[in-house]
């Protein structure tokens, strides 16, 4: 932490299922600081998410009394408080204005981002810190276009200046796991380094494939039953074949212009793959864009 | 048993992966007396088929000496004997020229019907046991039209003058399992008596859907999170929207007619409600047809 190149003026908290990222945000709205834990909403013994949340910020004694915000599913049911959604479209002030602060036992305020949602057909969707994240990419001159968040839920936004004015949430990366430790497909797959002939073979039928998921299934099973793959290269074509079906089920208006891929782990090297091999451009947002976000909303808010 | 009525002939085997029926089989194709066990081919202890057959077929001493022909997962490579597959198109002639016959240690011959292949666009189908049903649905009168048989593993298939023209797999059933017990869909399932609105509208949102199931999963969580329907309704809604998807998913050519059903069970009863709902016409076949596909298959083969 180089505390004398910015005076920190914002703790900003990503505070998610299974993890935790608190950033110590500059007038810049910089990282200038920023620490991570495995101690997500599931995680958190008794519901204790104060004793948490002071454990985390502790190391950062002098920032003790800047303005807290905090977004992800802590604002859930099963997180700290439970906070309304906002609707779609949705851009950084409505967000500010949806805001909810809590005032902690010893008078700490924090203030929670609210989730966002929106309606599919009758059929509700949710996300509930993606759009912080999405909010902080316009501060890297990403302000327009679609974005992937890929995860356990990926979701597909449609940003229109700032904007957040639609998006679609695919079980994907949960489907991937159930189907990869549950079914008789985890008694074919090997382990072994990424086979991306195989992950292109499995994307290649997923895009190709229209409502034919259930049975392009089977096929992970058949083909090295006929020595067309071998057992090392099923979990690359399984994998290709979710997030081949993912691209194919996205809008077609969704998937119009390049597409922005939040992240830089391993599953956003293979949604680049995926999406470049099915004829779309690409870019790539860091994830702690959310800190941004975190930076932005609260600007918005008048909190700084 | 009354043998008196007919003396028995042949001694059909349906031996699957998780259970095994044997029939006593009459002049006529009647079934004269049957036995079933739990003794599928993943409980057979140390690859002893022999013992188990032995054990079997043990109370029916007087019909020792009798062919005997076995169908289904035994013939595949965690059975008792790998046999090759036919192709398609396949009637109950070249099923019969196919037969594969084992010695056991005691003289005692087995004649295995060998599964049926199909291939789309490069990847591999399979099916060991449905066959069998299929040709002995031709007793009851069913030889032509659209079939289905539900299971984990569910196929639909195309018979024209008694002959098998093609099929396809649907992996419906264990991918129901998967993420009913280990996704947080899970979490929302509340046990309770069949709610058939539940069903009915997720076989709705299933049919509706084109590629987007990834995305429709999400609203198994979401909906009973917004109170549109209550836990207690989750686990129909699942098993609606899956099916429901299969239907979608089966090639517009291979329901254009009537479908015709295998099974009575529960699951026979979700997909007649799924195709009336689809605007389909459906028919009932019980699923003890596959003896009297044992008893053509053998006499085509010249076995009795």
């Amino acid at each position: 932490m180089n505390l004398a190149a910015s005076e920190p003026v914002l703790i900003g908290i990503d505070w998610g299922t299974s993890s935790l990222r608190a950033f110590l945000i500059g007038a810049g709205g910089e990282v200038l600081d920023q620490v991570s834990k495995p101690e997500g909403i599931m995680h958190i013994k008794n519901g204790d998410f104060e004793g948490s949340f002071r454990d985390l910020i502790g190391p950062w004694g002098a920032a003790l009394g800047l303005p807290v915000i905090a977004s992800g599913m802590i604002t859930s049911r099963n997180g700290w408080i439970e906070t309304p959604y906002v609707s779609v479209p949705s851009g950084v002030q409505d967000l500010a204005n949806a805001l909810v602060t809590h005032r902690m036992s010893d008078g700490t305020e924090v203030t929670f981002v609210t989730g966002m949602t929106t309606d599919h057909g009758g059929t509700p969707d949710v996300m509930r810190g993606e759009e912080t994240q999405i909010i902080g990419a316009s501060a890297l001159g990403m302000s327009d276009g679609i974005f992937v968040l890929p995860g356990t839920h990926s979701k597909w936004v449609t940003v229109c200046d700032n904007c957040i004015e639609n998006y679609s949430t695919f079980m994907t990366g949960e489907v991937f796991a159930a189907l990869r430790q549950h079914t008789i497909l985890a008694t074919l797959i090997e382990d072994g380094p990424f086979h991306e002939g195989a992950f292109r073979m499995g994307c290649a039928a997923g895009v190709a494939e229209g409502g034919k998921l259930l049975h392009d299934l089977f096929g992970v099973r058949t083909l090295p039953l006929f020595g067309k793959i071998t057992n090392s290269m099923v979990e690359d074509y399984l994998s290709g074949l979710l997030i081949g079906a993912e691209i194919k089920g996205t809008d077609d208006a969704l998937i119009g212009g390049p597409v922005i891929i939040v992240g830089c782990d391993d599953l956003a090297d293979r949604y680049e793959i995926a999406l470049n091999a099915a004829g779309l451009k690409t870019k790539r947002a860091p994830d702690d864009i959310v800190a941004k976000g975190h930076f932005l909303i609260a600007q918005a808010a008048g909190l700084l």
